[in-house]
């Protein structure tokens, strides 16, 4: 038996999410079903780092699985891009120790959050940004941001749902840069709450437009409460970027100590 | 009566190209039938800059139309996108003078053709890119390039069925960009002959993958032979980005020279 680590690239436009449910398509889905295809394996389960959202992106999820196939593990791009749809790509395959996790065993992500702020929308990038046709103040969002990084309980940052057992997370980015009408917002951290990340972001667009003041991030991060951030902002906007883990994870990760986060 | 001209940005991918056409649904007649409701005339039509093919892309597409409705030119894009599939949207309107003419009028053009070099393909730009799956030499390529700038007869670079008078043109920039495994050529010229620039993004792969010398531009310009080049490349790569006028053209366009180009 021999695990896999794919590193796998979706439009989530048409999928209900990264997880496997019952309602609607999931990329989990559509992956085990072609992974179950090409090792002829009837019933298979993979792993993800992230349970993206409907309509959230991925550019690098990372998913591990268990298999007895003879499949070189840095062929299964090529077979699996065979069958997949093409809004689903398998970038890179590798095989890694029996005691690596795809989850568990990730130590930091990074995520981008795109907004185009211009009057009308745009047609060749409609399912990869959020559309804030108002003007946005970027100096008062990107002045906003730097209480964001460091050590805090960020309680007040994620949906109603989220079963993270702490709320204490670690930013090490949270950077804002506007390029033209485009607003392209990164962070990065040791893991995220439910949401996280699309609350931050629709919290610095009300910032933007005047109606959250430039300190919303260090009262919400002060009294824990969801009420002191903004809206959620729309999933097509989001991207999973980056998934990290310890170099030991990929020699010898039994001694790895195990994260169970949200995100 | 007033004639108006709107900047449309569109996605190719499910259009038959920009030109109204008995096979298949083209951008121009869903920007009609949109501009017909709008302004309660049964029949209208439009007229674009370039004719784009099948599958590419324009972002700034420029389209004029004379109609005697009292909606302010400023207000189309947001009457038009209410209406409009999503991958079409309207980004400006004015008001141009009865002489102005998008596509006879046009001084130059610029455009972006994307490629994706990296193993395997991507899910998040699919319809945007031409996935090459083999290393390009991108020294090579660049290497071709500046011969392709200044005042030449493009007779070499056109496809059958192209229909211009002369084939002399003026490319004023012929660039690629390599950032990671994207490469990015940029165009820019007083016009283009039918599929000129599919065709040197093809022969620029030919040439990166050392298939074609890096003079072949240079012999092709010589010899007039469209053998001189290489393929021309996949539509999805290509996008229409800009469209010059003088000046002139938006006030006083009764003297300035017609052009009958291609695209």
């Amino acid at each position: 038996m021999k695990r896999i680590l794919l590193s796998v690239e979706y439009d989530g436009t048409n999928y209900a999410g990264w997880q496997r449910q019952a309602n609607g398509l999931a990329v989990q889905q559509v992956l085990e079903e072609a992974l179950s295809a090409a090792t002829g394996v009837p019933s298979l389960t993979v792993t993800g780092s992230s349970r993206t959202d409907a309509g959230v992106h991925a550019l690098a999820q990372q998913v591990h699985f268990d298999t007895e196939s003879s499949i070189p593990p840095e062929k299964y791009p090529f077979v699996l891009n065979n069958m997949l749809p093409p809004d689903i790509r398998v970038r890179t395959g590798r095989e890694v120790p029996p005691a690596f996790h795809a989850r568990f065993l990730s130590c930091g992500k990074t995520y981008t959050y795109r907004i185009l702020n211009s009057r009308h929308g745009t047609a060749l990038y409609r399912n990869l940004c959020w559309h804030v046709p108002v003007p946005l103040d970027t100096e008062a969002m990107q002045s906003a941001l730097p209480a964001l990084k460091g050590t805090h309980d960020f309680a007040a940052f994620q949906a109603a749902g989220g079963t993270a057992k702490t709320t204490v997370r670690v930013l090490d980015r949270a950077e804002l840069v506007r390029n033209g009408d485009w607003l392209i917002l990164t962070v990065s951290g040791n893991a995220f709450l439910y949401n996280m990340v699309r609350i931050i972001a629709g919290t610095l667009a009300e910032i933007g437009l005047g109606r959250l003041k430039t300190d919303a991030f260090q009262e919400a991060l002060a009294s824990g409460n969801r009420l002191s951030l903004g809206m959620t902002a729309p999933p097509q906007g989001l991207e999973l970027t980056e998934v990290r883990y310890p170099a030991q994870a990929f020699t010898d990760p039994a001694g790895l100590r195990w994260h169970q986060e949200e995100g």
